[in-house]
């Protein structure tokens, strides 16, 4: 059950872009598991990549390609992660992009490919390449939701936003997809992501966009620490309002960062076996880097993530976590430790007028924030995390099986 | 149940080390909670204690009663760790050694405290106190197996080893103990040792050999890679055996290596929910570190930890969490990766004779050596860690409980 996320709400076509799913069979259980999304032309891409050293053979070619010329189509599947599979993976990437720019009249450099799933497995491209036709033919720009379901994996369910913003009389749309559950570090990204705005956008000027919102979104987020083979992060702009906006724009980089957010946080919400959304905030670093420092080694502690799921306020293992977070003259008198807006430690030990019932009543809720201040300088970084629960070991030990 | 690891076997008693348990109620299920070791006259002793910023009381006052005095004696309870306790919890760990000074009519600062159990509840030091004249009327120099059940939290079986070595005709003895099972990551010991011998060690080269000794077992070993608030390893050498020896002896040190290696395997063996015994051996890397940079990547893992709870070959994640280690310039082409002797990848992915029975077969065993082999350079490094199971996550979600 994931913790406080529904369905996705109504979703906005973006003009510039048609989408298209179908079970092509590489998902065992007839699930919806490739999709198509057609680019208009005209439209800048940008995107972000894993930042794994052993990349799947699909972000090697979109990173090509990418490099080459301005994608027309993006061909994504799930259930297969065609990683580790040498070059044979590498040609079936390939494979997968010259049979789409065939189906769609363009050149294969215009095709990015993405795959989520199993690593290690040979990607059976013969069954992406069959359901090519039907694809192409059922295009259509309201296919987001059956979009967002295609590119699922151990997601429970599909994650989508739209938001709207007015620039001077006209309105702007912004709709995202995104998958994404366990394996999940950022280090880039950690998923996948599409996202598509009508404005209209020059290549580099979207890019430093993209980077800027993905900082605090997919790039605060953690279920396991595990960053994967596969993250990419594609954020489209058709440019078909004929609006320009860019980074500078907060209107508008206020309605992407907020569509950016909510799809790292469905993530998170979502996250294998997850029962807490938790928000790890840390203050009072001497630098961001220095506090997500501490707000990820709180967040990757199992010790931490299985007091989590069991509500217990064992607030030692939080301290113990900062305690070894490699924080350079940490003076421990002047840290303290929140639970919401619960003060649980200062000066060392246990705070004057903590009560177990508090930390307690705090611990029971579906959604928590840890908050640390180090005392140290200003600056701050906030991160999202689930626990660790007999789910997540369960999903996991039974993956392949 | 521990991982091919059983009972202790004979432990021989060493001339100048006499011990006592009981059960003062500070562990409320009545069984050992604390133990005395009493010191004799000329021993030197060496110690080591946990890096963590926050570390506990009693390790705060060890490490300045080393600094200013020859310990002659050792006052340990479980149960509960004095850590997060502030001012009240420095007093406690004083006035342990205080009660036990007098007991055994020696000066406060030759006493040294630990503990160890959960953090950030106020230690019952009266239980402590009024155990005292118990434990220094049952001092014996055989005590060593109650000792190691006195210092157990969540082990579920004692921890326990003796040696001996033949130097030019004299046998010298090593006898230790050891505690520990969750809250494992060596960045200084991650757990209670006491280690003592009847050679004759100046302090300062005693000091050399704990350090030369601890680093590749108590050092290179990790279950949930929370590094404790409370580590100590304490290595004692009485000197009644008239025999001198020092660091470069190579006879002595092979057999106190073997005390030591042995104790920190018996941790990972019983490592809380500990189905797998894992080594992590990196070889052909630039450095050390690096070296062991890649194995604690891999060791961290919990999608490698649950797939070795499925005994599931899924090398797919240890490739992931090779390729997100860190490593510079790392060329995969060049990495290699085995399950014991069976070559699972080579050449970016899955190697050409590598069958999934071959792999299967290989995690269907209790005890399973992952091997990588970087390409980079000639150094290299082991460590040993556990699987992640249902059962890390029920002890650890019911610790308090």
């Amino acid at each position: 059950m994931p913790v406080g996320l529904s369905a996705p709400a109504k979703l906005l076509p973006v003009d510039g872009v048609r989408l298209a799913a179908c079970a092509s069979g590489i998902k065992k259980n007839g699930e919806l598991d490739t999709v198509l999304i057609e680019i208009g032309e005209g439209a800048s891409t940008a995107a972000v990549f894993t930042q794994n050293a052993f990349c799947a053979a699909p972000v090697v070619i979109s990173r090509q390609h990418l490099a080459s010329a301005s994608p027309r189509a993006l061909i994504i599947n799930s259930g297969n992660a065609n990683a580790g599979t040498g070059q044979a993976g590498m040609q079936a990437a390939e494979q997968s992009c010259e049979s789409t720019a065939e189906q769609l009249q363009c050149g294969a450099s215009q095709v990015l490919p993405f795959s989520t799933g199993v690593i290690g497995e040979p990607l059976p491209v013969e069954k992406i390449q069959q359901s090519l036709p039907d694809l192409a033919a059922n295009l259509q720009p309201d296919n987001w939701l059956v979009a967002a379901q295609g590119i699922m994996t151990t997601d429970t369910i599909a994650k989508a936003i739209s938001r709207q913003v007015d620039i001077d009389g006209n309105t702007l749309t912004i709709t995202g997809i995104a998958k994404g559950s366990g394996m999940i570090h950022p280090n880039m990204a950690t998923m996948l992501a599409f996202v598509a705005t009508d404005a209209s956008i020059p290549r580099d000027s979207l890019q430093t966009c993209l980077q800027q919102v993905i900082e605090p979104s997919f790039n605060a987020i953690t279920v396991d620490g595990d960053t994967s083979t596969n993250d990419a992060c594609v954020l489209i702009a058709t440019g078909k309002s004929g609006v320009s906006v860019n980074g500078a724009h907060e209107g508008f980089m206020q309605a992407l960062q907020d569509v950016f957010t909510q799809l790292a946080q469905a993530i998170i919400r979502d996250g294998e076996g997850a029962s807490k959304f938790v928000t790890v905030q840390v203050n009072a670093a001497r630098s961001m880097e220095e506090a997500r420092q501490v707000a990820y080694t709180i967040a990757h502690s199992p010790l931490v993530k299985t007091a989590l799921f069991a509500s217990d306020p064992n607030w030692g293992r939080i301290l113990a976590a900062v305690g070894r977070a490699g924080v350079k003259q940490l003076d421990i008198e002047k840290v303290r430790l929140f639970l919401d807006d619960v003060c649980i430690v200062e000066q060392g030990g246990r705070a004057a007028n903590y009560t177990e019932e508090q930390g307690q009543s705090i611990m029971n809720q579906p959604e928590i924030t840890i908050l640390v201040e180090l005392g140290l300088g200003a600056s701050s970084a906030t991160i999202w995390t689930t626990d660790l629960s007999h789910d997540y070991v369960t999903i996991n030990s039974e993956y392949r099986t």
